[in-house]
């Protein structure tokens, strides 16, 4: 049967690329006409915020559409306007499911029992209203933290397989300070393995039996682009383990590096950038704030070019 | 200077009691009338089932306002129902707070850097919009997870300092599986330390110079009421660490298991218990749906009563 990595691999090869753009907006760097218009409509308000973020992601998507098929949402960018900020991610989520992309849903959430089961029903599932149950964040992946354990991951595993979903679950993430706690060695069957690796064996275990038709599990793991050493015996390891690979551009990962994250067969990893895409017109002397979307649209033909050289 | 943990101390000398009453709204749970009042009023839509959540916190607030000065938001319980579901935890927070309540978003968010740094600003800081700085969320002290290390914590410390507000970082979670990972030995500085004390080493070591006149760093832990022969040693050794005690009640918690989870002077641990409070109606043969606040104000009572027994 297909799962949501199958799917993720028919949108791959339909854009020929693994690449992913990060839509993080952040009102300091949205150019002035956007943020004026914004404004002048809605005040000094989040829903003005809200309102700014939204016209921003639509530029971005109706620019880049026809050259990538995933799109990765970073929600504390949105959550932080409050309600408005929050429906500014449902619109754009819609906006991009009405374009059949792929939806990450950045949202690294995690709890307890019937908790977790309310954050997977909200994102990658239905919710019961009272007489009815709906779609609500309409996300088709979600990034969530394993900290708390198996009983924490298994309404996530249970509601991906019914609705065709996935996770990506943190294992080494991006940041510097990263290794602090994940860097760790544990012990672990007799031997000792650092706490990221630790996690692989927990997610790879979590998602037994979840295998789609190209034999990815529907737990996948985020990995940071800048620990492509790290990577490489993992990659050899888990080879039915989708990644989710942060880092790229801005957070100092290269083209390059992403090449031990995919399997033999140049699959297995989707590359996501965010900040060194959709505000590549910052770096620019060619592009300003009036044709944003244009640079964010040749940022990302430079980065498929460039991924594309090393699979 | 006073931190947060000065003022919680206040709180709860002012009530007499570390209970904390735990707002996890579920319209599975929640009255008829108020339901069909909310049906009525707005639909069946997400905006229907907000308003019952908050018309449901309102009640269960006023018949409690007069025993407990501490309440916890569960957020996904709101943030399930998008952006009005938002609406009603900032609602139910700004309603606590016009009564001079503390206001715990039990919300377990991470992330790396500027991320962070949103989700801080968002529920314990100032947001900024187009010209000027808002409260958001207006929580006072926020659950996080510290998988992702110093940098994913740093902005939440920078921001609790700058506006007196705190964190409980996850240590000992108190569902089931948190001994998965949380409990798999790691070694640190040469001993071997179980996951979460680890984790406890890192809280300590975060929070330093951030003690308040009591004592109390800013940057405490969430350690579940279901551990109490692990909370001993714990409590021994941080004796600056405020915990925030989950599990009470439905999870199993008893009384009597939290009286390792004081300081000798019967300070340093907030009780929280949700379920076992606000659905009392449900287990009652005295109380029904009409006078569910009545139930709730009698078994807050009777949790006091136990507690307070135990300091």
């Amino acid at each position: 049967m297909k799962n949501i990595f199958d799917l993720v691999l028919n949108k791959i090869n339909e854009f020929n690329t693994p690449c992913c753009i990060g839509l993080d907006p952040d009102l300091n760097y949205i150019p002035t006409q956007i943020k004026k218009k914004s404004l002048e409509q809605y005040g000094n308000t989040t829903q003005g915020a809200a309102n700014a973020l939204f016209e921003f992601n639509k530029k971005i998507i109706d620019a880049t559409e026809d050259i990538v098929g995933i799109y990765k949402l970073q929600i504390a960018f949105y959550e932080q306007y409050g309600s408005y900020g929050m429906q500014a991610f449902i619109d754009t989520t819609k906006y991009l499911k009405s374009k059949n992309k792929i939806v990450i849903g950045d949202i690294k959430r995690n709890d307890i029992g019937n908790t977790a089961k309310a954050y997977a029903d909200a994102y990658i599932g239905k919710v019961k209203l009272f007489d009815s149950e709906e779609s609500i964040y309409n996300t088709d992946i979600v990034t969530i933290n394993g900290y708390l354990g198996e009983d924490s991951i298994k309404p996530f595993i249970e509601t991906a397989n019914k609705y065709t979903k996935g996770l990506f679950i943190l294992s080494k993430t991006s940041n510097k300070s990263s290794s602090e706690f994940q860097d760790t060695y544990a012990s672990c069957n007799n031997t000792s393995l650092k706490n990221y690796l630790l996690m692989m064996e927990l997610i790879n275990k979590w998602g037994k039996g979840t295998e789609g038709e190209a034999g990815y599990k529907i737990a996948g793991a985020v990995f940071g682009l800048t620990f492509s050493e790290e990577i490489k015996k993992v990659r050899e390891k888990y080879k039915e383990c989708f990644f989710l690979v942060p880092g790229y551009g801005s957070q100092g990962g290269e083209a390059k590096d992403t090449a031990h994250f995919f399997n033999k067969n140049g699959e297995g990893a989707i590359i996501t950038s965010s900040r060194q895409i959709i505000y590549a017109y910052k770096n620019s002397k060619k592009y300003t704030g009036d044709n944003f979307q244009d640079a964010a649209r040749e940022e990302t033909l430079k980065m498929k070019k460039l991924i594309c050289e090393i699979i």
